[in-house]
């Protein structure tokens, strides 16, 4: 399993050290990815283990922030409510949707208990429809929270106290999909050809389900280009996306000159586009050699 | 990497149980596939693992074949040199080829010093061109090697005794890459279609230099098949052959309806064919998730 914790601290270099020490000092989890962010003042981990070691070290990497992160000092651009902000876990491989709400339930139970900071389930492990989504239980953070938590039932937490903790604030966890970072380049610089793209492929004006567009220039290449987020591949796939941009940009006599993926990929989304693509109908994964290598006996 | 090695021993259940055994002696490599075939009188096991420990269990099985198996008294469809006939070495994931090269050349040493069998050397491990193709070296088999191995220049080994080992031959190891076996069905039961277009694809009439393809006739789904062997993926690719069919089917009016893997792939074959497809230019196979898991740190 994977699990991606933000914390509220992207600029002190000694804290976000100390944070990451944490997490590793549990072994058999592995950091494959640090982001810190200056100007939004945040660190990004991306962690991945068997649960029981990955919910340890991201408790522990918690129980460090929550004590060297102050918010009643922090600032930056980057909307947050707790010394740890989010933290999803996603299922990989042999591992279910069911098994991460799992993993999120018990550090939420753990965090609210020994740490003392209030929690509240998002995304799939979400206990209230409306906190599928994660911004309408951050909203406008944590100075705004600690002042509703206590009155206003909607912001009531899930687990935990009735009141931010006074230095961490409060934390959201939950379950989720992989997210792919996907962008696709036109062969042209009109930026308005990538905007209306981005309109007709992003859910929120009538596009695909799973799928966040801008349009977006490049200048560095004299290109523009149709930058994703898309959050759950099996739904909304990276092919089904990539071949919907490209009949949208041929409409305005435009071709897709290539594409890119930032950061990581799960495999099963480029095996699920070569299946599309080659029209392999009956093609199972454990065909995949790697695959049979990493099946216990 | 993996290894496949041939024994020529297809029908004695307990001598080839007793290879076996002596391959999975080795801990930590697995025995992904094991074929024996009576009609050939011949058993074919994959097995994949770490260079050293895969090495180790190839040598036992081949120490343990060497010592229950007697050509003079062997009888088969398939020609064979040797108790342990072939021995292929085929780098996977992080390999390179030069790494299955170096792999096939420390055994070859091993085998002619301690099993004292002479050695040839064959494809990506040739020492000399015309070795790159088995069947150069293995022509008309143990009976006719034995009589000409010490005075024909062109039938002298690599390593080893100039003799061929009284009972277990000689043995041929080498170095290839994975083998595809790719299938792609017609929307027609006309199967001199599939037969031109096999024809025009497979290296030997003038296609694809990596190709080997048939045009069959499959009676129970209606349709005919190019039936196919991809011997090198990386430089004949699964999404070239794929786009050269469809395109020769076309010109005879024909759909490609869907196209079939047999046994297992390599995951980069896949890989490959999406970002062909996608065309994903600056993609590094570590952005895959499963590769930076399986990584080392």
């Amino acid at each position: 399993m994977e699990s991606v914790p933000n914390f509220s601290e992207g600029r002190r270099r000694d804290v976000i050290d100390r944070i990451v020490e944490a997490a590793r000092s549990v072994a058999d989890v592995r950091l494959l990815d640090l982001h810190s962010d200056e100007d939004h003042n945040r660190s990004v981990l991306t962690l991945a283990g068997e649960e029981g070691p990955l919910s340890e070290a991201v408790f522990r990497s918690m129980a460090t922030a929550t004590e060297l992160i102050d918010l009643r000092g922090h600032s930056g651009e980057h909307p947050r409510v707790g010394a740890t902000d989010v933290v999803p876990f996603i299922p990989l491989m042999g591992a279910t949707m069911k098994d991460a709400v799992g993993a999120a339930e018990a550090l939420g139970r753990r965090v609210a208990e020994e740490l003392q900071i209030p929690v509240y389930f998002y995304e799939e492990a979400a206990r209230r429809p409306e906190h599928q989504n994660l911004e309408a239980i951050r909203r406008k953070g944590f100075e705004e929270l600690r002042e509703v938590i206590g009155t206003d039932p909607d912001r009531e937490p899930d687990l935990g106290p009735r009141a931010v903790h006074p230095s961490a604030g409060a934390v959201v966890i939950g379950a989720r999909g992989p997210l792919i970072a996907y962008n696709i380049y036109l062969g042209t610089a009109d930026l308005a050809v990538a905007k209306a793209i981005a309109r007709r492929v992003r859910h929120s004006s009538g596009g695909l389900r799973y799928v966040k567009a801008l349009g977006i220039d490049i200048p560095a290449r004299g290109q523009v280009q149709v930058s994703m987020n898309l959050t759950n591949y099996r739904r909304s796939a990276v092919h089904t996306v990539f071949d919907m941009v490209r009949s949208e940009a041929a409409a305005y006599g435009v071709a897709v000159t290539d594409s890119e993926i930032v950061g990581l990929v799960p495999m099963e989304a480029l095996i699920d586009a070569a299946r599309f693509y080659l029209r392999l109908h009956d093609f199972e994964p454990k065909q995949i050699l790697e695959s049979r290598l990493m099946s216990s006996e």
